[in-house]
């Protein structure tokens, strides 16, 4: 395993075999999305877009939360709209940077996610939760409604629940965020860490210039009218059929032996 | 209380501690949306949306059904084009005037909901309902596709589940209507005025300035692009920061004492 | 029953009181969707899109599998960008042709519904499954991540649900597939055949014109803002309301009496 110099830092970064593990590391703070924080994750964001031999991320966090959200010492400290106008637009730009990636980030999540650490795990593309862990949005407590967080929740779950949530602050836990789609699966505690490895071995399993084109198509087409989205995805897809790994994938299937990927580029 | 002068009307108004309570009440007609009955909820609507001490709306009706729809007899004794194109533009006023109001409207159903008031019970912010309570768009049994209703409701179901209440007809259940993410929730009928009354209460313990940024954020970014509705969000966001609540309400975190709200303006 | 020229082609087609019954006829083959297949749907959709006395559609399928998705042979017999484009977009313009005919569409699904016929059922506007059918979008697995599939599936579920079944190409039972609302009802295999008849007799026993106001007001209406969606819902429904049938089954339930419907034109 090769860990880079941040690893002493507020968020940890390990690579192995195409994945790479990005660790909240602020603990006592309940890993918050301080300005530090957030300047860490969009760096190894855009670091890892520009890398061709990343294949997934995990977004996990250290101690016995995943996140409680913004930092709100430090917001009080800047008292300025365009203080925190920058803030939410560096937050949302964060938030933006996972759904734009070109590879799959899979959020493993203990404890609490709450605030912009609920938008944080609405904002991946699969979630594998404990089942002590327990999803919020509750600004509305300290008079300041999630509203950024309720981009990301609105277009997980239905209106009716996301609203819900936001108003009240109530808790759910992870069953429930998982029958309302917020979450991809809920495991024992104790089986948190097997379960990510195995979703992980999974997705590598894949050929990685595959996963790629379906990335990078799955969020943009969601935007898009329906006659628009046919287009994109069939020229995507006609990419995708003329790369070397779907020749592989399609002659392999048909002779019935295991098709053997391309390693990625770089 | 505070009851005005539509008390004998065909919908009921009382005011109580910031919370606005209106009640259909043509319970022998099944509270339907006649002209006088849409005209009176706008005008109602309209009042609230322009009064800073408003806090919440709950919604209700009086007698064994919640609201059975448009009002057949009196759209029969108007058979004109323009009619039905005013009646229904209307009534879509109605709607969205809900989803535009300041504040959250929670609607509280016992008995039938029924084609538009299957739609208005759609068109509320959070929805409790009795378990006898039961939903449907069933237009189609009497030659009249449920159009307007689809509107609501294809918005707040999984388009599968929306398409087939709108072409069978077929009434679901309360539990159903929670199951799909229609409603909120679920009490056993004797339970049904403790459970609005705590949700209310709820709610009016909440900042009102902060619940008002984002009942006004939450359903317009909903129509956004992505990008559009983090900017939108992330600027109103800036706004509730600035808001003496907001101060108030981490300063009180902070400090592990309870906030103290600002009293709504007005 | 009528049984036209098709019948012993790759597309079987039977019509009986206003229903037309397409069956996918390649059994050996899992009934993938070649090029034959895709010119057939597409021709006998346009066929029936001109055809005012069709009241509704089953689309079946012969043998033990529904649909398997593209012709994977076919594809690799061919291989330049300019046929797997056109090849693409002609199997949207089929999904796209379902979503808009002037009457439903309800697929009855036994067996294995994989890729492009998984994306097949979503476009449905209803779908009655056996429990042992099973859906996946399994492309991944032999490098072509399922992007036009992904059209239609992030529009029917949850975001996070879809990109889980596209990334890692898992399989769903059919009790999963009701819960998320990628179909409309499962039944035991054995009552199939019956739960399809039900249900076809259910949307026979409507008003045919009523049936065609609302399916082609509700997919076009659900890509417009709300306020365009409401207008357009509208002005559909105040065209419905001066329809002969409108009338009848208003002054029906208002006399308590069986409406008696108008035969479809044509």
């Amino acid at each position: 395993m090769n860990t880079n110099q941040l690893n002493e830092s507020i968020l940890l970064r390990s690579d192995e075999k195409g994945a790479v593990f990005l660790s909240l590391n602020r603990p006592d703070k309940l890993n918050t999305l301080s300005e530090a924080m957030l300047a860490s994750l969009q760096q190894e964001l855009d670091s890892i877009a520009a890398d061709p031999t990343v294949q997934c991320v995990v977004l996990s966090a250290e101690g016995r939360g995943f996140c409680a959200g913004h930092d709100l010492q430090e917001m009080r400290s800047n008292p300025t709209h365009s203080y925190y106008q920058e803030l939410f637009r560096r937050c949302g730009q964060v938030m933006q940077s996972i759904l734009n990636l070109p590879v799959p980030v899979v959020a493993k999540v203990g404890g609490i996610a709450a605030a912009a650490g609920c938008q944080l795990v609405a904002s991946c593309d699969l979630v594998i939760a404990a089942r002590s862990a327990r999803f919020a949005v509750p600004g509305i407590n300290v008079g300041l409604f999630c509203s950024t967080p309720a981009v990301a929740l609105s277009r997980n779950i239905s209106p009716k629940r996301a609203f819900d949530l936001l108003v009240t602050g109530d808790i759910i836990d992870a069953d429930t965020a998982l029958e309302w789609g917020l979450i991809s699966s809920v495991v024992d505690d104790a089986d948190l860490d097997n379960a990510v490895t195995e979703k992980i071995e999974k997705i590598l399993s894949k050929s990685p210039s595959a996963v790629r084109f379906g990335k990078s198509m799955f969020n943009p087409q969601r935007q898009m009218s329906l006659a628009d989205a046919y287009e994109f995805a069939g020229n995507v897809m006609a990419d995708n059929m003329m790369s070397p790994d779907a020749g592989e994938g399609i002659d392999a299937f048909l002779a019935k032996r295991a098709p053997v990927w391309e390693k990625p580029a770089g």
